[in-house]
């Protein structure tokens, strides 16, 4: 029975967790899913770590959003290392789904980016704990989340 | 009985650590505070560590300022990597307050920005030792510190 | 018998990996080559540990994708720092191919800096397994990998 | 008996360094002060840590100096980093007076900030070796190095 | 007999390790030089760090060149950062030679300073192999690798 983390934060504005567990229970019914809610991105990475040190976690996916200003950007940045090196302390995978405010020109469709990005990486969650070659037969196929794929470059 | 640390610096022009310790104090009466004044914001994540492995703090919260210029936000960069760093080695949250002078155009707005952003950290603080599903009520919510939270996207 | 670790993503528009391992098998027909498909390159760091720490690969090579926007290069830093890290940590070797969606006008012009890129760099892996001078003979020689040598300053 | 590092760089147009062991000798007349000089910023870390790790050091004072490219300020980053990291993986603080070449607009004026600017961080270091509060009577203060206090904000 | 690395890359267009060895011999003519060549910046840092933890190298001195373009620059930061990591891992000092494309208006120039920040460096290893103090009568003295020492800003 896998262990999976779920981080998401107050900072968001959409509820994308939701979304998440809707999609992990589909695939993976038998899954335990450990929920972790911190205030924002820059708070993540610890939450994540711990969700696999102490809680056993195979895999965790983490909910960002990050704001339009410069400084957002700054620690968008700071969030994206620590995730990475929560992982590799870990040796486990962290799938971090990020939406930006200024991906958008309208709320309703910063909301539909976030609920598409969210379960389209929940099926990558599920994908990676099935094995190394699990998404290979996608590899290469520009496959995007929050948007349509942009498919590959044809020769 | 928690122990909270809270890092604050001689640069800031606030005493937020006032507003932090005050606010702890009416929700967690018998916590005990240990406070760690440092020079600046890349001086704090030493500083959070510290309180953490030789205080023996179950969260810290850090109380930073930082400049306008270029080069202080490289500065808010290295110290916001800083923090994340010392979270990971030690397992803890550290909650990290920063107000950055270009936020406002005048000091009074400055001075209710550091205040407001501080004491609602300290409320995140204490949800957080409350355990990893305290805040998952406010998850996606769009709650914001330092302004008025500007909630959920409306579908 | 060399164990070569390949890691790619869903994000790249390229397989770059059939290239990377046709490359290797032409050089090092024995190598014993693990692929490993990851969402996209904030996931490479840690998939590329985990070829090393737990399948034993001697060397890695990762084929990454990136983005035009802003965010997408605060991203190939905060994957690049990780890439660097997860070789600290390992004292292994990690090739990291990346390929830049705005290093090309058109799409086709695109394919061939990846193809090219990916063989090149496997070249580069089969000369690392080799020791640390089997590259010198080239040092200073203004090697380029996916596109045309620009061969050493003449003086 | 304290040990206080002190590193400097060949970089530097002020030898800051004599500024920094003279106010270090008013204070604190015992104290056991290590130099050691390096290159330029980017060799600063691994020198602090030295000295704490293999020469004692309760503290140390780095002194950088950076000139005015958008290269340079990529190495300051990385330098603060650096700085910072070291810190996390000794428990010790390093305190990082850093002056900027493109502070001031005349070399006397840019003179006047170095020295002040070590000198106030020197008596930093004193302070912090006496203890985690040392500092708390200015914690909000406004205190600057290099160039005069800005003050609290008045409300 | 002290032991020390030379890093260098195919992608450079200069051959500053044959200036490097040249200087090192001169001064330290028993000294053992391990060569390690590597295809670019990004590819230093683990290099540098297997010299030490692997052929037992007292120092490393490391010769990059980095593009002209926004992404070679990330690059630059991230090796940077990657080379600071190293030295705080082994608390070795691996000296940074590093030249960046859009320094110079000629490939002439660009070549002359090549040669003398390499050769400048490779004494700079030699004065640190002789103690924490070897470097400190040229502490603050405006010393360059590349272009002329600027001299220390005189009051």
């Amino acid at each position: 029975m896998y262990r999976i983390g779920v981080v998401d934060t107050t900072f968001a504005r959409v509820d994308m967790a939701k979304y998440v567990i809707e999609t992990i229970k589909q695939y993976l019914p038998n899954a335990k899913i450990i929920r972790y809610t911190v205030p924002g991105i820059k708070d993540i990475p610890v939450a994540a770590k711990k969700l696999i040190d102490e809680e056993g976690c195979d895999i965790v996916i983490t909910l960002g959003w990050v704001g339009a200003s410069p400084i957002d950007k700054y620690s968008y940045l700071a969030a994206s290392i620590g995730i990475i090196m929560a992982q590799l302390l870990t040796n486990k995978h962290i799938i971090d789904v990020t939406v930006h405010e200024d991906e958008a020109e309208d709320e309703e469709k910063l909301y539909q980016i976030a609920v598409d990005r969210a379960k389209k990486h929940a099926l990558n969650v599920v994908a990676l704990l099935k094995g190394k070659e699990a998404l290979s037969r996608k590899a290469g196929m520009g496959i995007r989340q929050g948007i349509p794929d942009v498919g590959p470059i044809k020769t």
